[in-house]
């Protein structure tokens, strides 16, 4: 199997800092998260510019731009609700490196998101959502399938699409996990590929038990198919958890030295 | 389910501390390695003497008596291939806190364990191997049915038996994890119980390797269904894991502290 796609995170507008230097067009703090997470080894690197109802456009076309010039047109997932935006930084994005990750499509009223990914031959991430968290494992698939569905009539390989099964927060859903794990399990029978928002897990968890919280789960996500996932590439518990699970699936092959590769 | 069950693995012969000690049937060490693993979390504390073939039983029989008194009849595993001397353990062993677990039988030679198992109602680790490595997933299911036909001939009741899927070494037989793991997952299906000795798979790691590469596996593991382990309890890395996939599990509750707990 493929090794583990790693979509770095940090750029993300939540950030004070990322927020700023999006509205100033400043690109000293995006860059210098962008080089952490590439050296951290990063596959993708997430752009996130919030919902950016009014100068989005604008503001992903020079992201873009701005990122991949410097770092040698390095594969970004362009992240915003805002389709003018996807699609403006769809239409200067270079894939020399790797097509474009659109974030993200769900079953729901951004399905049509898949229409894009098929114009401009993006991959993209397809949230097994419609309207709020989905029920169970069996609600989740069903989203999948019509997610492929939409995604196969515009056109989009199957192995472009990352299916995201909303992780859910292990601290008030821990009953819930086992839904997760068995969607990404099932998904991955099919033949698909899966992604998500990994830390979402041990939202609200003390700090210190976070990584721990973080990387455990990873484990077990990996064993059960998980293919990629959008994470802190400088958490290196998370990274050493990744990089030894890919050997013990034999995706990447053991040396002594296997951690720091 | 059941919360993971951790078989504490340091009162081994192969450390020279111990092998003295149990020659010289001298306490202090053995205490010492006792308490450590029983305050790390230990469930079960395994009594390994080697095959002690000249004064097996006298020197079981005493180690097994020593223990439970010093520290309040705690469970134990007990562990040599000299099966006069298991059967000396337990003859003298308290279960007012747990049955004595005997380790191991096989589906070779040592499948006979099984009788004794049932004339002492003890529990048992079956070895899922008859003859060297089992060569794949499917072998290890093969001996695990064999093994377990036998133990309830005997009056053993399954729930009692802990089937061991032979953990391999990932350096060198990286391309034989996932039969490991699958067994795990065939077993655990089959509404059976599972452990071995997990620190196998990382034989031959660099020192500072280990550690990750047997928390990572633990949780690869436990998603499988592996229910426990003999491992080194104050490998806190190991135990911070185990404790998270429990609770991802939903087979302990979620609390800030769980992992001090």
């Amino acid at each position: 199997m493929d090794k583990f796609l790693v979509i770095g995170e940090r750029i993300h507008c939540i950030s004070p800092a990322i927020r700023k230097a999006l509205a100033e067009r400043d690109t000293a703090p995006i860059f210098k998260r962008a080089k952490e997470q590439i050296e951290a080894g990063a596959d993708y690197i997430d752009v996130n510019i919030g919902p950016a109802e009014k100068d989005g456009e604008e503001i992903m076309t020079w992201a873009v731009k701005a990122i991949q010039e410097e770092f040698d047109n390095v594969p970004l997932a362009l992240d915003t609700v805002n389709r003018k935006a996807i699609e403006a930084g769809l239409k200067v994005y270079n894939k020399e490196n790797g097509k474009a990750i659109i974030n993200s499509a769900d079953a729901g009223p951004r399905i049509d998101l898949f229409e894009l990914a098929g114009q401009y031959d993006a991959k993209i991430i397809g949230l097994c959502a419609k309207e709020g968290i989905p029920r169970d494992c069996e609600e989740r698939i069903a989203y999948c399938t019509e997610m492929l569905e939409k995604a196969m009539e515009a056109g989009v390989d199957p192995d472009d699409i990352l299916f995201d099964p909303l992780f859910l927060v292990v601290k008030g859903m821990q009953e819930k996990q086992s839904d997760v794990l068995e969607a990404i399990r099932q998904i991955t029978e099919m033949g698909l590929k899966t992604t998500g928002g990994l830390s979402n897990i041990s939202n609200g968890a003390p700090k210190h038990v976070r990584p721990i919280m973080d990387a455990a789960f990873a484990a077990m996500a990996m064993q059960c198919g998980l293919s990629s996932a959008i994470i802190n590439p400088c958490d290196k518990e998370l990274m050493d958890t990744i990089k030894t699970c890919d050997v013990v699936k034999n995706n990447i092959l053991y040396a002594d030295s296997y951690l720091d590769l």
